[in-house]
This record gives structure tokens, C-alpha cells and sequence, in this order.
């Protein structure tokens, strides 16, 4: 789905047949300004919907503080001009993508300053349809992208590993069918899976649900061989250590399902 | 847009192409069986939506646990069946639906057990596209719903009074124009308000931002005329003193988008 | 739908893959003008659906007599400027819908001109796709809409009754479920259910196929306390009586599904 | 556009979020049966449009009287059977379709009767995005269809008459470019373009406007070369003198256009 | 499917969630210029879809050698403009169409210049979705088109004959059914039939499979009443033949199934 | 786009408003059967879209030989059975996907069958719309594939390399922003470029239009570091000879786009 049609469907969600308050209390011809404005210190994100959302309703939209830049309350963050009422009528949606998305920025930005230099990437826990907006406020807020679906990357999880008849099979078979530029990653949960993963010839590993020190025996057995990323309950205070330890990244669907709404307003001026 | 709509675009989202890992590990004709199961004490919600992600990719799904009952930790809340490559491709969009939607019913929950018999209900402030399916979960949480958008029901905002030319004009040229079956809400800050919009016939007044103080202050000047609802920045604690004030319903925007996600997990058997 | 999807669906309808007549006989290049004329008196509506489909076909559209305003025989109500073949693959189209919606509102005019002061509705009877502009022709004529489908207004009716167990049950149903700016309305045959809806609270009562001396004990007993509707095969003639007896408002299917084309005409100049 | 997705934004204009009243007042296991019946004399016409709205719904529907047959006053026409909320969400929808078609096909069957072996056919005058259930419905009255749309027919008028450069070297133009399946009509006006048409070897010839006299030389003037059409403001009452006058087609956008919709009801049962 | 919407899935295939060794590489504001050429002698078509392509991605594109017309190798047929990022996207889709394209209207031309003055015309045989703009390509050649589909004009199969009882019922069926603008066409595969379908009184006659002895006999036999098709695994070669025999057309699926796609790159500069 | 989708556009492509001689001929109730068969040696595809066609139209399909598998002349490949008008309905669409697709898997199974063992893919060079279709049919073919679209590989070209500084840069950029199960491939001219595509650790290089001269000085000189991949005008004789070097893989477009249509037929039986 493009901006453009989930942006139409957020509108149509939002005035069905029609605005009924201001299309009884506002002249058809009056126009006005908006400026749009943090209530609490945010990064930025959203910026490409929320000016989807004004530009379909017929007003311009104008950005003072781009994506993943920072804003302190008050700060304006975009103004809008136009029919009084697209300004009205383009609000709200405006506001939930900005706020959910910001707060995506926001929470990621926390996270990542945690443990400065350590890749942390997000995982596909994303809300169903904003999966790619997510994502980039992942970027906004400093974290990394994993994969985007299932067809982007190959992850071979225990299922896949039963259905294959083992890991050795699993990554055989990946290997033989599926297209050149992808890595192939397998998920372990003990140090002899990951053995055996290794000894496959997985590109990536990912280490499941292990504490510091079993972490730190699979760093030594890894010897190099294959990129490890930690995932699996991932509290961001155990970030610093995972960062000594040497993986190659985390992974935590916690950047984007824990973040909350950030606060952020309109104010319809003229 | 209709939930096999929403169903189909979410799992194109995660599908695109296709599901590399699976196509190479797992038979075409292979078939299994899942069990979803709650992680930690939930209010279920989304039952649906999983039910159309399965049914999608050529799975029948049966509910064990209804929208709007609650689940222990380890409880099965429902189980698929179907062919394998289905039940996996299913699996993370089904549970993106059910971890977001069951967290909005049981933040819902927590919250309406604050101030039992005090009427709760939510805003516009909902995730671009899943506002129904958020609502719905407010409803499985013991909440209640506010309009569902700009198209039915009437609120008067300060941008509506400036435009009509105050809040008495604005409330006439609604009457006017409105279907009749929409109530006439007007929202306040100030006492001289709320007398002018109760002169002005308000059916509904929503009291903005206001203290204890002022609120006990409308109550009495109200004398029962409108229905008054309470909201800006509620916080939960607030809420038994905003029932024992008498005013008819408060609204919350935070019962969704301060919901988080909770945990579900699915597990693959035979 | 936006009308934007109903311009482009109602073209494709008309053009499928192109206008073969004019593909053989006008030049890729040729540009023209047209004007759109009324061949009987009538009130316009539909002009924006009209100015939709020349734009889509590449063509200006500027309008002469705007929606709601009567065009007397002869007049241009408005013009058009673009590619020849844009123009002539728009007409049909276009006067298609102006036909059919100055239809709704030059009846309804002359309908709402029989009683003036009556607040006169139209119902959910309307055109598959067309309910936003043949509400909008009812506006257009001096009519006034009604709710616009089962979304934004709930209308008790005997199989709500019957499936709540009793009018009573289902007004408290209703109040305890529907979102709060939704007035209540029920429809009544008779003036025992005109006792029992106002006992359970009504705020509005539609009554269903009474005769005159029905209409006025139902007012007598109603005293001002619910909003009372009147409906069921009402003709134009009866209108100056429901006046006179002093109902809140009539609602006529026939504003919308009585009414006839009426005659316009495209002329391509130049 | 499909049937499929014309009944469904047929249904989304309806419900939009959904029927609140029903859903307030009738639990959700609740089944129940209506019969649909006729309120006058009529020729039925939207059995598939109908039972396509109540499959959607999931209800079964079966057909009493088929399209293009007559039910007297009283007479059930079709039966559904399901939830008792499909039935109601279902219930407006189709009677919009079967009162509108059957209006369509009823008005036919009285004017075609005025004519017997008379060919009478339609127009594109037709209700945007109805045309194809339009057209059907005239079949069922007795009348036959023109062209669908200005794909499938080469009609030559006045504009494409100018910009070819005259008759005939718009026909010879025509002749050469569109594809060999399609008949091609020409439209005059006076009995000199007669001549111009038929040396230049119309197929067809649109006598347009004229009067019994002049329809009278023109048919005597053709001598059986091309097939004649006339048009342009007939009346039903001219029917039986244009049969006599030995044209080969009358065609009458008011077979759809100034059709009245029909009178129909549902009755729920059980 | 309008050709906006064909370029927008188009894209959509190519781009899903993003272009991410462009995102990477490319500075969100750089901007470039590129020129398509032939890498071969081609005759051009498709440039309709490629501006949409490059409009779709904000780019400008102006063309240099027009559909239709011969382009040697070397030769810029069309130079873009814009966001390099756009550049990069549209390069691959607008290539697919052009190059796919070009072969039609290369393949046609060669195989139209075998019999100048003979009718040459495509059949039905295209690639799904890609229909409207091969049968383009193939006039683009200099070839002619049959019917766009089951819609616009009557092919009489075996099937039908089988099923209506008998080509004169066959005839006599359509004649009575279908709209009056439609030729009618019957396939034969003997010089029986053909003597059948002249007495029905059809319009045209495919003569199917016949070698050229059996086509000289059925040219004599026709003597000039319905025009005639030759069909069915004409070569080339054969062409010279068919135009002697005095055929009206023949109509060759290969025009586009055995066109091969032509040789075209896209130059980045600047 | 789904393939349902893709199958409802292609039946809306041929069948428009109605198929006009079957609506004439055919009985509505008729049922019958079908078969389709080979009539030249080839390599089933197409077995998925041609079944989903016939199931729209309400028939069944049953396949005989199944998508990867070969059939001689005359052999029945899949059998139909349903309402007679379905299968008319059907046939063009189902037989334009088998005849496409099965040339595709065909041509590709000849391509393979000179080189075993050699790895060779596609490319992105494929028909708008279809390429998951074609790329299956690779698959069927023998074929391998390469990345889907420009969302699941990085592929650094000349463009990218000089808007990004350099190849080392560029491989830089794209290491750190790009989502990790990635692989980088570089497009390279020169050994020198291979060089510093060896140095900035690319995971796959391209070698572009070299000669087998060039291309074993690039294998010696990468010594097993990279992933070799040769592209670029080759012809299927070159093929044994690519094998010899050694290279990983090789990726033809011309397995898609040099593919011609096979000869499938479709018989109606009872």
C-alpha cells in the first residue's frame, strides 16, 4: 500500500460521508492558517503522512522540524495553510500519525543512547498497515531496520527446522532455492544448535532467550564465523552489557510496541 | 474499509512476494495445528481479525477464549489448523492484531475498575485504520465508545464557535443543517461558556481541561440541563472523584494509545 | 467512496478501453470548448461531480449557475475548456449525473415550496452508490437530510423491538450501548406504542402511517416531550396539514426516488 | 466493476462502522428468515444484485419470481434466511436494488406493450454505475439494449462530423481504424445528411429529431440500404405510428430514465 | 484497469516497501537527468506508459521519437528529469513496457510490410493486463485490431453452434439479443458451413484452418456477400498468397504472442 | 497484487460489460467439461492462475499435469467442468496464462538443460504484473531466481557508486543502513573495479558484459572471496564455457523475456 492510498483510507475512516459540525459552521470559501506544535520534548517522525493527509484535503504543508531531528515543547514543528475546512477536517489523522510515530522516534532515541556504538534493530511486533512508517521512525530515532517481511531475509525458526527434518537440511534447502542476495539466519536456543548452525554455514544467528553468560559462550564459540544477534526480552538495561559482549546487534520489537504517544497540538490561527 | 480488507493488505504487507523461508523448508502439502496462548492475565480482543488472518491462508481458526473474557498466563485463547506453510505465514500478523488489541481491552479494563459504574469512553485518538477494531476493544474491556469520527456526532470546538460567530450562532446553524438524529455537543473552558452554551441549548457539554474545582462549579451551574463529559489529560487516579462530581461520562483518549502491547505467543504442534 | 473513485468508476463504465468514434475522427491535438445548458426551468445540482469528471478527462470546468441555484430555459449553468476528446468522452458522464441530481433538487424544491416552514427529510431510499449526492440535491432543493445510513443514528423498528423483548428493553439497550451523541429514536404504529416509547424515554418518535386524526391525538399526547416524525406514504397534497398540526418533521423517500430526470443539453463550440 | 464489488460499497455506504442499533438490540447468535414481496403490480428485475447483498451479509437467498417475470400485489418475490443482523443490515440495501430495477423493467414492459414487434432499446442515459443492472432490467421488461458504452458502437454525431471534416470522410476515417466487428451508425439531421450518410455506407442511421413526415421520406428515401433508428423525445404515444413508418429501432432513454422506483417490502419472520 | 493504475502496481512490484540501494546511496535532494535509447533499429511504442511511470516518481519526461514512429540504434527516444531516486526506480518498469512494447510494434511492422494493403489485425491473444497497450503497439506497427474482447462484438464459435442448435439459430439468436451495433461473425471450418453461415445471413466469416485451394473456393463462393477472415497458424510467408485471394483480413496472434522484446537502455547523466 | 486480483483484472480485461455471443447462445443452465491440452512438446506453468480463473467464473479444475512437469502433444494437462457460459467465459484467459508461463518454463528447461549444474537466474526484466508468475515459472523451468525487486537485494550500480563517492563508500552506505539479512552485490566493469570491490568486503559481484578472457582474470584474481556472478548479453551457447570458469552463477533476462508463447488448446466436451 502507497502513503497516498493509506493516507486516503485514514481520511475515509476518520469523515465517512462527511464532517457534519463544520460543514454547518464554516463558510464554504474561508481559509486559514495551522501551525502544528510538540507539547513535550520528541524526535520527530510522521512528517511525510501527516503532510499526505493536509495536501489531500487541499492545504499546503510546510516542515520546521524534518524527521529525526529533536524539538522542545513549544517548538513548531510544521504549519499548514488552506480551506478552514481541510484544516479541521485533517486534524486529527494528522495527529495520530505524528504522535504514534514521533513516540516510535522518541522511545527509540532513548534506547539506543543507552548503549552508544551497539546495532539495535527493530523486528516485524509492528502495528498492521504501518509497518513501513514504523520502521523509518526507527530510523529517525537512531535504531536500525531488520527485515521488513517474509520476503525479505530468511529466518529459520524451530518450525522450519522440524518441517526440513534438521538445521544442516533446513539451510541446504534455503541455500538451493532461494534467491542470491539474501543471508540466511537460523534461530538457536542452545549452544549445540548453534554448533550445528555453524557448521551449516548460517550467514547470521540468532541467539534466543540466553542469559549474559551463555551469551558470552556463544560469542567465544562463534569464533567470528557468522554475525550473532541477541534477542528474546530484551530489557534496555541489559544493552551496556550485550554491547561488551561483542554481538553484532540486538533486536527488540520493544522499539516500536513499548513506545507510547508523545503529546503534540494544533493551533488553527487566522 | 471492510476487516477482509484490512486482513488482506496487512498480510501483503508481511507476505509481499512471498514467505522465502518457508517456501524452502516446508512440503507444499504439509498441514498442522497451532495453539495461541496468553503470556501474562489479558482481556482478550481481536479475535476476529486473527480469525480472517487464518481463514486468508486456507486455515480454520476456533476460539477458545471470546473477545471480553480474560485469560490466565499459559491459557489457550484459540487454535488453527491448516496447511503448514499457512499457519506460519498467519502467525505474526494474527498476533500483531491480537498483542495490540488485547492490550487496549486490558489497559481498558484496568482502568474502568478504578471508578466501577463511572461511564468511560474513548476519543478519535485511535491507530490510522484500526479504529473500529480499537473500539471494538474498548467495548471487550468495559469501556464505551464516543463517536466514531467527524460524520456522526456534532462537537463544537473553538475553531467551530470562531467560525460561526460564537457559540449560540454555531449551535443554531447546526440544528439547522444536521440530520436529526445527532446530538449537539459544545466544548467549554470557562464557566461564561458553559452558561452561554447551555443558554444556547447544548445537548452535551464537554468540560476541557478543568480542576476539581471548576468542574464541581459546572456541575451546579448545570442543574442537570446537559449531559456533561469530562475531559483533557484524565489521569487515571482522577477518576473517583470525577464520579463522585456527578458528571455523566468522562473520556479518555489514553485507553488507547496508552494501551501496550501485551504478550501472546503461538506455538506449532504436530 | 470518495467521488473522485465514483467519477473514475462511472467513466470506466462509460469509456471500458476508449471512445472508438472518436478515436477514428477527432485529432490527438484538437482542443474546444463546451457549455452545459438547461432545456426546462430547474435547480442545479451535481455540479462537482460534473467538474470531476471533465477533470479526470483533462478538461476545465467553470460554473455558471452554482448547486441549489434555478437556471431558467437556456441558460448555461456551466462550461467547459480542454482536448476535443476529453469533452466528448465527459458528456454522457457528465449530464448523467446533473440530470439525475437537478432531477432530486428541482422536486424537492417544488415539493418543500407546498409547506413552507415544514422541515421535510429525505430516507436511506436512495440510488446504490449515489446516497452523498442525492443527499446533497435534497440540500440543494431545500430539503433536509436525515441520517445518512444505520451508522450515524439509531431507529428502533419492530424487529429491534421484537429482538430486545419490548420497546422499554431496547430504548435501555440502546442507551447502554450506543456512543453518546446519538439521539434515540423509535417508530410506533399505534398510540400505545407512542405511550410506551415516551415512557422509556425517547428523544425522537417516528409515527408510522397515521391518518391525520391519529397525528393529532399523537401530538396532543405527546406534549412537547420527544421530537415527532411523520412518515409512510406521504403525499405532497397532505404536507400544509402536517404543517398546521405541528409535527417536527415529515421524511419522504419520494424526495429522492419520485423524482424524474430533468432535460440539459452539452453543445461543443469552437 | 464486478456485481461483487458493487454490492460491497453498496453495503459500506450503509454500515459504514456499523448498524448500531442492531447492534444493540438483537444478541449475536440470533438467526431469523424475511420474505420479500411485492406492493403492486411489477415485472421483477435485481434478483442478483439482492441476493449478492445478502450473501455478503451471510444469508442464504431464494428466488420466488426470476427477472423478467410479473408478481401481482401480496406476492413473495424471494426469501433469505441467517443472522437475524445480516438480515437487517441487508434489508435497505436490496430493496433500494430491487425497487429501482423493477421500476426499470416494469416501465419497460408497459411501453414495449404499446408496440408489440416493435424494437425498442435503451440509451446510455443510465444511473452511473447501474448501467449494466440498468440494461439488464430493460431485457426483463421486454425492451433490447443499444450499445453499453462508447466502446462497443461507433456512433457518429455532429462534433465528429465537424472534426472529421463531413460524413463522408468521417465514415471512411472510421471505416479504416476501428476494429472490424463493430457496425457503424450515423446521426442526422435532415434528409440531405440522410443522403450524405447513406452514399457514404452507414450501417445505421440515427434520424434524429424529426417528425412522422419526415421519418415517413426518410424511410422511403433509404429504399432498405441502411438499417433506420429513430430517436429524440418520443413519446409512448408515438410508438405505433413509428411501428407503421417501418423503422428498424426506436430508441428511448426514458425506458430507464423515466422509470419510478416500485414498491417492494421485506417482512422479518421468526 | 486505467493506465495509472497499471503503472501504480507496476511500481508497486518492482519497489514494495522501498528501493534500499538507492535510500542508501543517493542523498534525499539529488536530482539527474537520463536519456533512453535504442540499442537496435526499433519502431517505438509504449511511451504513454513510461511517462506515468516517471510521473508516478515525481519525475518530468518528454519524448523525442513518438509512438509509432522508426528509431535507429543510438537514437534518444525520450530523456527524464527529477530526483535521481525517482530516476532509479522508474528505470527497470519503464524499460519492461517500452521494450516489450517496441517488439510488438518492431514485430508488427515487419510482418505488415510482407503484404502492403492486406488487413492485418491482432486477435486475442495478449498478455493479461497488458491488452489495451499491446493491441496499441500493434497499430503502432502499422497492423490493425480485431475486437478487445467477448464484449464488443460477436464471434460465433463451435461451441455456440453446438449450444444455440445449428448456425441459423446460432445467427438467429444474436440477431435478436445482442445490440444493434454489433457485426456478426462465424467461424467455419468447411465450405459447408460457409454456405450455412452466407444463408444465415452473416456479417463476416472466419474461415479457420484453411489451406490457400480451400480459400480460393471459398472467395468464389462468398461472391462478395459477407467479408472475409483468414485465421489459424498463418506464417508470414503465406501473407503475399492470402492478399491475391482478395481476403478482406487476416488476423494473426503471433502480431504480439511471437513479438520479442526490442533493445533499450536508460543513461543516467548528470 | 494478489493473485485473485490479478486473475479478476484479466477476466474484467476480456469479459468487460458481458460476453455478448454467449449471452445469446448459451442456455443459462448449461453445464459441460473441458480439457486443455499440449499440442507441442513443453513444460507445464501457469497451472495456479489458470485454476483461479476457472474458479471465478464457478467452475472447478483439475490438473493432470502439474507446474514443472513435461507433456507430449495431445496430452491433457488439466480438465474443467461447470456452467458452459464459465468455461466459454474462461478459456482466452486461462490458455493466455498457460501459453505464456509454460513458454517461459519451457525455454528456460532448454536454456538449463546446456550447462548442468550451472546456476542460472533471472532477472528483473519481466512482463509488468506478472513477475511472480514468471518467476515461478523459471522455477518450473529449471531456472533459478534472482532478487525479486529492487526491496530484497542490494545491487550497487554505476549510478549508485558515483552519487555515493566511490564503491568503497558506497558498500559503506549501504552496510550501515541497510537491514542485515541483505547480501551486497557491486556491478563492476573492469578488473580494477573488481579490485575495489574485493577491498570494500562486497558480498556478490557482478561482472558486466566481459568476455571469457576478462572473466578468468576475474576469477583468479578473487580467489574465492566474493560470489561471481556474469550478466549481460549472454547467449545459451556461451554456457558450457561460463560453467568451466568456475563463476557462481549466471543471470539471463532473456529466460523471461526471450520465451516464446507454447500452443495449448482448450476442447469443450458435453
Amino acid at each position: 500500500m502507497t502513503l497516498t492510498e493509506l493516507v486516503r483510507l485514514t481520511l475515509e475512516e476518520d469523515l465517512g460521508p462527511g464532517d457534519v459540525t463544520t460543514r454547518a459552521c464554516v463558510s464554504p470559501g474561508a481559509r486559514g492558517r495551522a501551525r502544528l506544535y510538540a507539547k513535550e520534548p520528541i524526535i520527530v517522525s510522521g512528517q511525510e503522512a501527516a503532510a499526505e493527509v493536509f495536501r489531500q484535503l487541499g492545504c499546503t504543508y510546510s516542515v520546521d522540524v524534518p524527521d529525526g531531528e529533536a524539538a522542545a515543547p513549544g517548538r513548531t514543528i510544521a504549519r499548514a495553510e488552506g480551506p478552514s475546512a481541510g484544516l479541521l477536517g485533517a486534524e486529527r489523522a494528522a495527529l495520530n500519525f505524528l504522535m504514534r510515530l514521533s513516540g516510535v522516534a522518541t522511545h527509540t532515541r532513548h534506547v539506543v543512547e543507552l548503549a552508544p556504538g551497539l546495532r539495535i534493530v527493530d523486528t516485524r511486533k509492528t502495528t498492521p498497515l504501518l509497518r513501513a512508517l514504523e520502521k523509518a521512525a526507527v530510523r529517525h530515532g537512531g535504531g536500525g531496520n531488520h527485515r521488513f517481511g517474509l520476503f525479505d531475509g530468511v529466518m529459520i525458526k524451530d518450525n522450519h527446522i522440524v518441517a526440513a527434518g534438521g538445521i544442516t537440511r533446513a539451510v541446504e534447502r534455503v541455500r538451493a532455492q532461494v534467491q542470491p542476495l539474501l543471508r540466511v539466519e537460523v534461530e538457536v536456543e542452545t549452544l549445540d544448535e548453534l554448533d550445528e548452525a555453524l557448521a551449516a554455514g548460517a550467514d547470521d544467528i540468532l541467539l534466543d532467550n540466553m542469559d549474559d553468560t551463555m551469551l558470552a559462550a556463544a560469542v567465544a564459540r562463534n569464533a567470528g564465523r557468522a554475525r550473532l544477534e541477541v534477542s528474546g526480552g530484551i530489557t534496555p538495561e541489559r544493552l551496556p552489557v550485550l554491547r561488551a559482549l561483542g554481538v553484532h546487534r540486538v533486536s527488540m520489537g520493544g522499539l516500536i510496541h513499548r513506545a507510547r504517544w508523545v503529546d503534540l497540538s494544533l493551533r488553527i490561527e487566522g
